[in-house]
């Protein structure tokens, strides 16, 4: 009976931990308070997971849950040349419910941000340092791209694939922010050739022979 | 005491309970009226062309207007063996603001629907006949996919790379739904190798060389 | 003048036509994460409540979440000639916060899907087998009605009273899906006649006698 | 002649001008600007008609645009003792865009608001004056109605049938309003027996005979 | 190891608590079920709140829920002779998922409700006792303010600063109606003077002194 | 010919004219194409105005578009030391219907963005040069305020007062992106001193006397 009770407490305590993993079901548009800083659940290791759901008591929440400082700096460089730092309310947590988040993308000279697409925003880019190539492929499959530079805007509309490339002389640094707290994010090179679709599906899409396809995954891990 | 933090987990428990037989979650803006069928432009050339924000004087509006049957028989197919037929308000004008529209594809022995999303809709596919290698790739790049048969339902969540192919002996027929009127798409080889993109940037994103991405370029016409 | 009049006219002829290739209107609000099944509650008597709110953490979450394998067949037919599935999140969890449901309807030869409607969602209507009486009401009164045969597919817009019956010599089958993950119904025969409304008052808003109210009151359990 | 079609043409013109001051008209969900007065069409016969997408200059709006005065006094009483006065964007164009319409309910001694609901709409129901038996019925067939009385309120929730009965011996008066601009309305007595919905089909649907539903149609004139 | 599952327990008690105190992250679109009463906790002292994202049990929920009794009589004035009853999820739980809310204002002679707006509804407010000025400021600055009697309504587009005044001489009785179900408020002499914002921003930005930023400070209570 | 064109204008005519009787949508929340650039109108006197809900021919669009090349420099210093370049629809066409915009502001040494908000967007504010009294005031009349500085990032809940100083001893430059196409704004010492609001309104609502009211209402010009 006692060890029946602990387990429906430690049911309890899953369920509410998973959901510290994977935002909730509310949607972007109209929050229904002002604000809704989730609850911290500081778990094992000393890690520190937001609760979705749970809006703080407002008496809790301090400025310091509407600022933050993380981007100040760029992060490392990928094999691509490409490093980005997303933020999003796992990691700045007063975002939740406001509808909006936003990335530091930095650029090595010659570096790429791959073809990849946001499912759930549109994107609005503002070069703060550098030369950039630029561009996105719309729904009827034509390119609209372009080399930008520091102090201008390129806007990407909501789940387009598209691509940036540093084509100065200089590292690149831009800002970029979404119109959802969360949009999600496909990378393509990976969402095709390291995600283990059927190799046949792959060869016959792209034309590959099956050699040309276990290259392009032994590439991307998969 | 003891007899006091068990009731309260039962109320805990309880609390939880309840939720599971009211679901709560996202969902759809309003049209603003029962339906909106668009005025029809006679252009030259015996074209024909919806004027979307026109709704028809609602006297003018018939039976007709809300029964689409063009998609008795499949079309041709492509040279990948797939076939698709969309179905949506420029096509069947009386789907315009009532957020939905529709797909018939049909896939030939061995036929490929290659990778591609909606950036505007969630999917629900039912194949009708045939038996499909069916799937699609999250966010954090991982594949769902598998083998489904007639009778079977699958769905594509909003936004994500998604991919269907015929496994069986016999041609395969799938009726998808939308909930979006016009859900877009990007087809991936096309989109990434059919558009135009930087050779440059794809041969960095995709580790080719050269001459692999313009072979590929030649192959989806770019 | 006169040229300068009628070059007018043409912008505004090409204004309007414009119009006619980007179609326009309302549409959905976004999830906040790819997908979220539902954490699933093994409650008393091997029963299984999904927890709505409560998305399972995805390393658990598999292919088998997203197909649904369980409208093969037909259900039994109710007094009406008329069977239907009702597919949504309680039954398939994994259609959680994606903005879509669907269902499987039967109707025996002479059946009749009674008139009925859906508080939230447009229904895209396939005709899978079979030939069916089919329409919908609208707002001003009107019906808009007609016989569709297998398929055929009919729109009925978000919230509209509609019906169906089966008129050919076989039985007929529909694929329904709708624009939300709970679309909700009304079928109105019960709604009126078997919720418990005060007689009287549906004696006046239908003209009826009190015995020909409780007539029907009886007939649908009231 | 030739003046009467050039001043058409300019009045053309103007509308689509007026259009570049006012960004456009927006749905229920959140409107792209402050306000979104129609400019009103002056047609034949002394008719005037809201050109609903497109939006007055606005300095040629006026505060009078956001002021209505036509709910003092009750309509006149329908056969059934219900009179109402519906207000909506157009009789009160200033409501375009801003999510919210209401209606003037008066009920005789008796009267009855017969069962009906409004497919795009919450409504919330404030008793100004009266006695009112007053209730809806959910998808669950279930229905919730008490008799409430002045100063009271109760809310309708979105897309569900409600009715209404006078049940004090003097006139009662009721302001509703709701959460779209346009409602829409099906009454049920007329949606079901007065649309011309097939016979055949609604006997069995009600279980009535084939004279019974012929009475209810004559008496709901289809 | 007790201790620890206690004070789990506790964290878990506390976690649903904070809930009650900040209604939850579902936006005020389409609900996806008939309504959602949320559960009631009963907390220490008899208070009790109602915890958000926890639909009460269909069969718990009676007629009761969806009527509210509080405004039939005014509150108290405040010292500018105004009176405000707000009625919203927190005292009317009903209107949980609902997407609407409601007021009751009453107006001493020459009292005034200040100048205010709410971030998240329109309000459709109807005069039903009294004369009152009335009105509302745009994004462009610009006033549409008038005398406006009972049986007259005026509406307050979403977002913008209003206000109201009796000018007649008799108390009056206002009844708003929001399109949110929690439309929020910002009383803006409090908003500004009485929240603390640095006195040096204020004397820059309303172009006063020191002393006269410090009077209006005292008086708002910061 | 004569005749042909003129049948085209009646054409034009009917199509506005049917429109008066069927409101229609679209808003923020997700588009139904791919982007939505507005035809440009070119008035008289060499001034462009967009034609909002009137996308141009996809042909026609380019990539420039979709690059914003306007808020390189800062714009002009007003009284109060700051300095504001929105960017909506109006001047940058190709955000419309992508439910974003974005402002660059500068702030002279001492300079004051005064207390404002935007009724239709949250405001995602980065530093990128200076340093900053950045903050806002919720529903509950509580300040949220602090200096940040380069590179940090404050997030302005949807439609809450905010405002910022420069307290550096360099200029300041902020870039602000908003999830509206056009988020609005009302500030507030004109919105309440510059409008044309009753003085005797003003005098109550922030206990001015005549005088004082007249000295700030002198000071915005109304």
């Amino acid at each position: 009976m006692e060890g029946k009770r602990m387990s429906s407490s430690v049911a309890i305590l899953f369920f509410l931990l998973v959901v510290a993993f994977t935002p909730m079901a509310s949607s972007d548009p109209d929050p229904v308070q002002d604000f809704c800083v989730p609850v911290l659940w500081h778990g094992p290791n000393h890690t520190v997971h937001p609760i979705f759901p749970l809006c703080k008591n407002s008496s809790e929440v301090t400025v310091d849950d509407f600022v933050f400082s993380g981007i100040k700096s760029p992060g490392d460089y990928e094999a691509t040349g490409f490093s980005g730092i997303s933020v999003n309310p796992t990691v700045f947590p007063g975002l939740n419910t406001l509808g909006m988040s936003f990335v530091r993308a930095d650029l090595d000279e010659g570096g790429v941000n791959v073809p990849h697409y946001h499912p759930r925003a549109t994107e609005i880019a503002v070069v703060l340092e550098g030369t950039v190539y630029s561009g996105f492929v719309d729904s009827t499959n034509r390119v609209f791209a372009k080399v930008i530079e520091k102090g201008e805007v390129m806007v990407f509309p909501k789940g387009l694939v598209h691509f940036q490339m540093n084509v100065g002389d200089s590292p690149a640094t831009i800002f970029g922010s979404f119109n959802s707290q969360n949009p999600g994010q496909e990378k393509l090179p990976l969402t095709l050739f390291g995600s283990g679709i059927e190799g046949k599906l792959l060869e016959k899409a792209f034309g590959l022979s099956k050699r040309e396809v276990e290259n392009l995954r032994r590439r991307f891990g998969s």
